[in-house]
Formats: C-alpha cells, structure tokens, sequence
C-alpha cells in the first residue's frame, strides 16, 4: 500500500469493502421465514429450478416463508446457464406475480436470474438496457431493487454476494451480465447441507469455480495501479487486488485446497462439504470486490461457442459446458501467463493449494501453481484442457473473437492482453497432462 | 464445523456476518462529504476530541463535508476514556443540536462517544438503561439511530467497526458499554495517513489492542459450542470464533507481527503504518462478530482502579492507563492460561505473530505465544506487567472483584474462568521479563 504514496497523483490510493450479510451453517435455510419477515416480505417469489426444485431445501425454505405468514409464488423453470430470452421470461413472470421480495435456491444460475427478475420487474427495461458495455448500454440501475435473500445450493459460484448477474447470447454466441452493486441480494443463507446430495461432477465443476475465482482476485491488478476515478461515485465494482479481498482469497484458496478434492470424490465427508462451501462464498466475497480476470473472459468464449459437451454430474441439462469447468480449463494457462507479473503472489497462490514452493524461483511461479491446478484437475476427472470438451485448434479465432470483447475482465488481468495472447492463451489450454 | 453434525441437536449451529461498509485508504477523508449526502445528511455532528480537534484530519473532513454542502457543529470535547458523565453530556449536546447525522474523527473515545450520542439523542433514556447486564438494564435500542460515518485515527480499538461503545464508571470503579448492532456506524473510513502523525507510546498502546483483539477472536469459544438461541433474533452479537472472524483475525496477526513493531519503532515508516490501521480495522469486523474474553474483561480492572499512571504519548490525557496497555498487559499470562483448550489455534497464532514454531509440542503452545508477545512489548516500550502500571499483589482481590462482572466476556473464553483463575491470571501478569 505504501507504493501509493509515491505514485503519481492520478492513481488510485482508496478501496471501498461492502459485502453482503451472510447468514452461514446446518438449518440456516430452515430460518428465512424469519429473516423475509425481517425485511418486511409478505408476497415472495421462490426462484429454483427443475432440479433443485425436487429437493428438500426448496421444500424447507417454502416451508421456512410460509410457516412466517408469507404467501409463496414459485417459479421453478430456471435454465441452468441462462439465457437473455430465459432471463426476460423470468422477469414477465415476476412484473406479473406483484411480489415484494424474491428468495432464490439453486446455483449460479438461479440466483442471477432471480436478480435480472428482481431488477427488470422493479426498474422495467430491456435487459440489454442493462447490460455491460460495449455488449449492452450499460444503464444504471436507477433505485434500489426489493429485497432477495439468496440461498446457493452449490458450492460454486458466489453469487450469493455479489451484483453480477450473468447470461448467455446465443444470437451473439457469447456470455455476458449486468453488474451493479444495487443487484445484490441483501442477504446470502448458506445451509452446507444444501450441498450433501449433489453429484460428484457437480461438485467438482463448482469447486474449480472458487478455486479460480480465489486465485483471479488474489492475483488481480491491483487496485492502487488503476487511475483515481473523476468522482468517489465513478469507483468501479472490480477494484483490483487489495488488502481485503486479498485476505479472504488467500483463504478461500487455502480452503479449497485442503477440501476440494475430498468433497468431489466423497459425498459423504460432510467437513470438506462445509469447508468447500464456506470458501465458495468467501471467494464470492472477494472476487466481488477485486475482479476476475483472464479464466473467466475466456470461459464466456469456452462456454458461449459449444452446446455439445456433456458434462458428469449434469446429464438432465443437454448439452453445455458447465461454468465451473469453462472457467477452470483455461486457469492453469492464464496463471503460467500471468506469473511473470507478480511472481511471488502465484508462489503464494501455488502454496496455499497444496504445492511444494521449497526453493521456487520466481521464474518457477507460473508453472509451479498450473502444474497443482492441473493435478487437481485430472484428480477428480476434469476434462484435460479444451480438447476434451471437443475444440481443436481450428476453432481458436473463433474462441479470440469472443472472448476479446471481455475488456472488463480482461483489463483486471495483472499484465496488458493482446489479441495475439489469447490466441496463444487458448493454444495453451488445449491440453495439459 | 463438522463437528456439529455429531453434536446435541441443542448446540448452535449457525453463525451470521453483518460488517460496517470500508472506505479504506488515503485521502478517503477528503471524500466524506459525498459518503454523507448519499446517506442524507444535512446537519452534521461532528466529534473529535481536543488533541485530535487541533490535527489536519478533522480540518479535511469538516472541509469536505462543508463542500458538500452540509452545516457542521463541531463537539470537540470528547472525554479520552470516556465515562457515564462525559457520555451524557455529550448526547445532551447532540439533542440540543438537532443534528440528522454523525461524523466522529478520532480514536475509540470519540467513535464510542458518537454512537452513545447518537443512540441517546435518538431514542432518549437514562444511560445505564441501554448498559449491557448485570451493571445496566439491557433495554434493546428501540429502532434504528441516525447515520453515522466513523473515521479512527488511531491503529486501534476497531470501534469503526463494531456495535459497542464502551465507558468508565468511576463510581463503581469498572468499565462497562452497550452493546447492540444498531449503534454500528453506517460506513467506516479508514485514512491511514492520520495515523502518521500520533506519538509513538499511542502508535504501540494501540497496535497492541489490534493484536489482542485479534488473538482473542482467535482463541474464543467456538460458536458451535454455544446453545442454539430460542430464536434466530436472540443469537448474540458476540458468537464466537467461526471460520468468517477466524480468517479476518488470522490475517491481522499476521500483520500486527509483521507491522507493529515498525510502526512503534519509526513514525517514518508509512508501509507499516499503512497496513497496523488496516489490520486495526480487520481484526475489529473479526471481534465485533466473534468476541474478546479474557484480556479485556481484566483490562477494564486493570484501567477502572487505576488513574494515576502516566503513559508515554498520554502526556496530555492525566493520569489513567490507555485502553490498548490495559489489555495487553494481561494478554501473556491469559494466553498461558486458555491455551491447553486449544493448542493448535494459540500455536498458529505464535506462528502468525513470527515465532518459531519448528517442534513445538501442544503443551508449549501458551508460552510460546506469551513469550512472543513479551517479546513485542519489551521492544517497543510497554510496561512489564501490571507491576509497573503501580500495582502490587495487595490489589489482587480489588482487580478480581471489578473483573468478575464481566461475564459476557469471560464467557466468551475458550475454557472455564473461576475467581480464582482471575486471581492467577492478575498474579501472573505482574511481571514478564
């Protein structure tokens, strides 16, 4: 921090901390009722989808909303790795229930959709209204939205505490989001027991999630290298690596190594379940706060250009690539990228999963943590790199273009990114054991 | 936290966190203004005390929100260890002015000072109504108190970040507060450049109340081995160590050991200074949510029957023993104390705090982690011991019995805490090196 203060006056010196209140542990989900009530709920959409929607914590948390007085409207038919059209179908839905609260209980892609619905039908417009420039107009959100407790029942995405909310664009074969602080659900409810019954690739997928999201923010730009915004006001969402975010990330990384690999291969070790889906949030906390970088601008192209793969554990959803395993293929390429830029925060990185950084040299750093990532990978039947999820190396222009225009993210990256990078960034992860 | 699946279906489960929103880093205070009108203030209360009051930090900030148009009374009297009296004197200042909002500019007296301000110009009653029991009534605060935006400058008690204000009661020779999450400031803003300017007896008292605040986080009873509450809504705001306070509080030691001595020791060293405050504020997120024990319920013995020691960079305050010396003068012999409850978490601490821990066995674990805290205090100037604050084995029942009734606190500790443990500890405690 102290390098601010012999930085040119342009830069940035400040960060800002807001996170979502959580309430975390075994029978959380069983307790809404009281925290909707809290709020001042009384008509509620419950947001799940067709999978989730059998299990028992959508049937606790009805219970939990009805047993406190409040009528429950479900809409049950969320698309797992949305849609603009289903993001829009779930707002109509909500503008014509007249709820006044939202309760969402699933993954990622529950959660985001119950944010666009909960922002559309509060605020309506056109969802590309909304969404980041330059794929969208990037409007503000103009007021606060109502209320929406988040329940994740994975232990993945971290949404639960931020203000992204991210969709796919078949026209445009590419994914993309809104993200503004106002989107956040005013409360995230972690029940780990949620997570007990889900199957061993999702578990997997998801955890590669946090695990990335982890390292993305840890190694970030960080915040005091961007110039000082013109106003207090004009402080981006993603800020950049800095002491806060460091903190939960470094931990969040430390989690997942130790209890990834356990809760992907046994279902039944309820500790690494618990531990896997506090960092899952924690991770969210702080990718929330610092930004996702290189992985994640390239998982929208992995993702975005193939509807083919079939991935373990999500055999009811057709063909996709899971987030989770679109985001991680591509980690262990960017990290070897990206390590000549802050050596020594990917030697820390690389430790805290596990790895051995006994007389590491900086030059080492790189492939030190892709080696630990891909380890991990291949432990628990990841696919080996973009080839396995069917690209070759013909496809890597397309996968460039439509990752390119990921400038948000790709501008958190701790180095510049070129055209040409990505290229060879993709090349890279085409295979790695 | 897999513990808890095995455990009676009695024991608490759950834990929640609900930080104070950051605006951390230099030049943050020249950003109030804009921070208060979006919480629509208009007439502001502004407390410093008269050491701070003549500094360029309260000149900023009454500048900055001057420039965003709002009027400003300035309350520049605020008692440094403030007591019942100072308390309602101050809130009769904030009823007669009329105030919509709070600014407090200052070191934990004057944050303290601004919520009990607020709270009792807001929703007025006797002082001792609101206290925490069996000294006070415990009343639950009414309902929610105006906007108030705390600035530390000092590296010190966290108050920025926590729902508790804390007073001496000369007349019964204790210290006490109140303790509810309505009186958290709305926004902490946290510029560390108003640290570099204390003198170096108030940098090292100070750090030291960072450092025990966050071992004490550390080391506190678990929250799951708490009984579950009647309610969600009756779940205390002190809950004990959980896996959220536990990696806030693991990173300020870490930074406490890395920075505090440096800070102490050279007012030049802004790097140090810049992370001591930011550590200031992560270890007070870490206690607000999961409780101090022993150290600080003997602190308020060790500060309510002493007001004649004259600590260095005090000089101006008269006699009284400084917040941070009062409790870190009895942290070796407490630790020595809990750490046969949990050996391993009291080892990495010493580990944190950079002691060698290469072969240490559990049973070492305490002296370990006191011997390295003796170690900080003796480098930078602290006193050994209670011995040289001015007391001797004689007041060993005096300090017992004003310690006794904090049993908020001493329930918090990881073990069981008798009378006459408390008169081992104070015994223990004369004398360090």
């Amino acid at each position: 921090m102290s390098a601010t203060h012999a930085m040119p006056s342009n830069q940035e010196t400040i960060f800002t901390v807001d996170p979502v209140p959580l309430k975390y542990g075994h029978g959380a989900l069983a307790e809404i009722g009281d925290d909707a009530k809290a709020m001042g709920m009384t008509r509620v959409a419950l947001f799940t989808d067709r999978t989730v929607g059998g299990l028992e914590c959508v049937a606790t948390a009805r219970k939990a909303l009805q047993d406190a007085g409040m009528e429950v409207l479900l809409y049950d038919t969320v698309r797992v790795e949305p849609t603009d059209r289903s993001f829009a179908e779930a707002a109509a839905w909500a503008q014509d229930a007249g709820v006044d609260g939202f309760v969402s209980v699933g993954g990622g892609s529950v959660m985001d959709t119950a944010k666009a619905a909960n922002l559309l039908s509060t605020w309506p417009d056109e969802l590309m209204a909304y969404v980041n420039a330059p794929v969208g107009a990037a409007k503000p959100v103009p007021g606060p939205l109502k209320p929406h407790i988040a329940c994740p029942t994975t232990s993945g995405t971290g949404s639960e505490t931020t203000g992204v909310a991210i969709f796919d664009l078949p026209e445009r074969q590419l994914k993309t989001g809104i993200s503004n602080k106002l989107l956040k659900p005013r409360l995230a409810v972690v029940d780990p027991t949620a997570t007990y019954s889900l199957p061993a690739g999702v578990v997997a997928a998801t955890g590669f999630d946090v695990l990335t999201h982890a390292i993305e923010s840890y190694t970030a730009r960080p915040f005091n290298s961007r110039e000082k915004p013109a106003t207090p006001l004009a402080r981006p969402p993603y800020q950049g690596a800095n002491p806060w975010s460091d903190g939960g990330a470094l931990e969040a990384i430390r989690l997942g190594g130790t209890y990834l690999e356990r809760a992907a291969l046994d279902p039944n070790d309820t500790e690494a379940h618990d531990f896997l889906t506090f960092a899952a949030t924690l991770a969210g906390m702080s990718f929330g706060n610092a930004g996702v970088h290189i992985p994640h601008a390239m998982s929208y192209a992995v993702a975005g250009l193939n509807h083919e793969f079939r991935a373990k554990g999500y055999e009811r959803e057709g063909g996709m690539v899971p987030h989770g395993i679109s985001v991680v293929v591509n980690a262990p390429a960017a990290f070897r990228f990206t390590a000549d830029a802050c050596p020594d925060r990917h030697l820390t990185a690389a430790a805290a999963l596990g790895a051995d950084i006994t007389d590491a040299a900086p030059d080492d750093a790189g492939e030190i943590l892709a080696t630990r990532l891909a380890e991990m990978m291949r432990k628990t039947g990841l696919p080996n790199g973009l080839t396995e999820i069917g690209y070759t190396d013909n496809d890597i222009p397309a996968l460039v273009n439509s990752a390119w225009p990921q400038q948000r993210l790709l501008a958190q990256a701790p180095k510049p990114v070129t055209e040409d990078d990505l290229a060879d960034l993709f090349r890279d992860a085409m295979r790695y054991w």
